[in-house]
């Protein structure tokens, strides 16, 4: 087995240094979703968090961990997501500014929900060439420091302590389940994992519409997928090259799901379990409904990602 | 003060007795409700309970009381509404037939989550008249037991069992609120906060087209609505005339709030928590809201009441 790159120290640490920032989400279950499901189903529901969404963990572990001197010129990303609040917040806990470029085509309640936070929006065109072209002018003129949504071990290491949190609560776990888009909640579910409970099987579900991550899994080295599509809008992106060996190393298998099939599981988790979440956090439930035979009465550990999604604009 | 129908005791035995049946509800925050409402608040979510509100507790505290020779003859009831679920799933879990008489108007989301807890359904014509002669029909045929949705000790106790909870996890609240319809959950809760926490300020949230509470405070004796009109279609019965006494000596007041006072409350928990509140949910909420200088700077406890929407039919 390689090296990995993160230890089980460092992941502690960075529980310990973002803990006054977050909040400690809880892990609910239904009875009925249990029934449908054919096994015991834990969710643990970072749609609860900061943010609403589990991003909030790497931003705050990401910008916390920038030495004073450097933090205090601000930090910057390209995001129009829940990686631009959850820099935003942390840009604003930890008192220093935060630049974040985003696309005009952005939603206004995004666009509202960044600025609320007190950072400095930049917008700019919707292509990749104009977000990174104007990161790298304000990290010129600022000097404020880049980060990654997910191609960054401080935002790994941030991922990876909900699931400290889900194994503390719920010791006897047989699978744990997470989405996949650039793969900082994976690589960051997978490492805590393996250090807490070597024997715990660690799957991902992907949008068919994205499937870059099963793809990548296959050949044995990251493939891109040229037009993702899916309406899983939070896992479009292409698995990070720091995430890649992480996953390949740890997590069993990536499953994959189509649209209609994380609508259906996003709609029953509304109805029976009283909780918003946006479509990319169906995705794992939606491949434990699609693989019932792997998960037969098994307890399965599910990470919610995240809760922001449009209520004038539902799918059902 | 007049001696009050319920001891703690009671409340005590009531929450072991129905403790291995029930979910024991989070309590949420969330900074932003913080920030707008101009306080603390905390809320402890009964729309996670079993049937999607806090009305297994009662149900499921009446149920158990009855001496195990008459349980076994069944027990019934009249609602369309969460009453009906938390019966058939009283039933259920303590072995007895539930016998629920509804109107032939009933959605056909809660004709489906009855029959899927095992209930025998009885439909009847949309009136009063039809529900009540029904429900005494199968009593008489079956010997089962009637159990009123609100207007029973029994009932008032297990609604109780909530803020026994929410007290032991918060202990620092200055004010406890919670929707009020027929009573029995304000009772309970007015009850259990006197006997653990007397300074604690209990005020209930009423809708406007169903304010029987508010008049009958005002008036000093149970008030009837002539044709009660809210989009809370939870809060629509009359106070009980068990429950009035109760509220009358323990609540410090109801705050009345119209319908798009309670939809605006509803949308504002839906998208800053992130979960799924019914429209009678709402009334407290919205009754903090409009009265903001009341609880400034104070720690609020809220009961969230119940989850039970038709996502098809949102009002907004």
């Amino acid at each position: 087995m390689e090296t990995l790159p993160i230890s089980l120290a460092q992941i502690r640490e960075a529980h310990a240094r973002i803990k006054p920032f977050i909040h400690h989400t809880p892990v609910l279950t239904s009875e009925s979703i249990n029934t449908i499901a054919g096994c015991e189903v834990f969710f643990k529901c970072e749609n609860f968090q900061k943010v609403g969404a589990f991003k909030a963990r790497g931003g705050l572990n990401a910008v916390l961990s920038i030495p004073e001197e450097q933090r205090k010129k601000g930090v910057v990303t390209h995001s129009s997501g829940n990686h631009a609040q959850a820099m935003a917040l942390a840009a604003r806990d930890s008192g220093c500014n935060a630049y974040i470029v985003m696309p005009n085509t952005a939603p206004e309640v995004k666009k509202k929900a960044v600025a609320g936070y007190g950072a400095q929006i930049t917008f700019c065109e919707p292509t990749q060439e104009a977000r990174e072209s104007n990161a790298a002018r304000i990290m010129e003129e600022t000097g404020a420091t880049f980060v990654s949504p997910y191609n960054d071990y401080k935002v790994i290491e941030g991922q990876a302590t909900a699931t400290i949190e889900f194994l503390e609560e719920q010791t006897d776990l047989d699978f744990l389940m997470v989405p996949v888009g650039g793969g900082g909640l994976l690589a960051g579910t997978a490492l805590a994992a393996h250090y807490l409970k070597p024997e715990l099987q660690v799957y991902a579900g992907e949008p068919e519409g994205a499937q870059d991550a099963f793809l990548s899994m296959q050949k044995g080295e990251v493939v891109r997928i040229d037009k993702p599509n899916t309406i899983a809008d939070g896992l479009l992106t292409t698995v990070g090259d720091k995430n890649f060996p992480i996953i390949q190393q740890l997590v069993k298998g990536v499953l994959v799901v189509n649209d209609q099939e994380i609508i259906e599981a996003m709609r029953l988790i509304w109805e029976r379990m009283k909780i918003i979440i946006e479509p990319s956090c169906a995705v794992p439930f939606a491949a434990l409904l699609k693989n019932r035979e792997k998960f037969a009465g098994k307890k399965v550990g599910i990470i919610l990602s995240g809760g922001n999604v449009d209520l004038a604009k539902l799918p059902f």
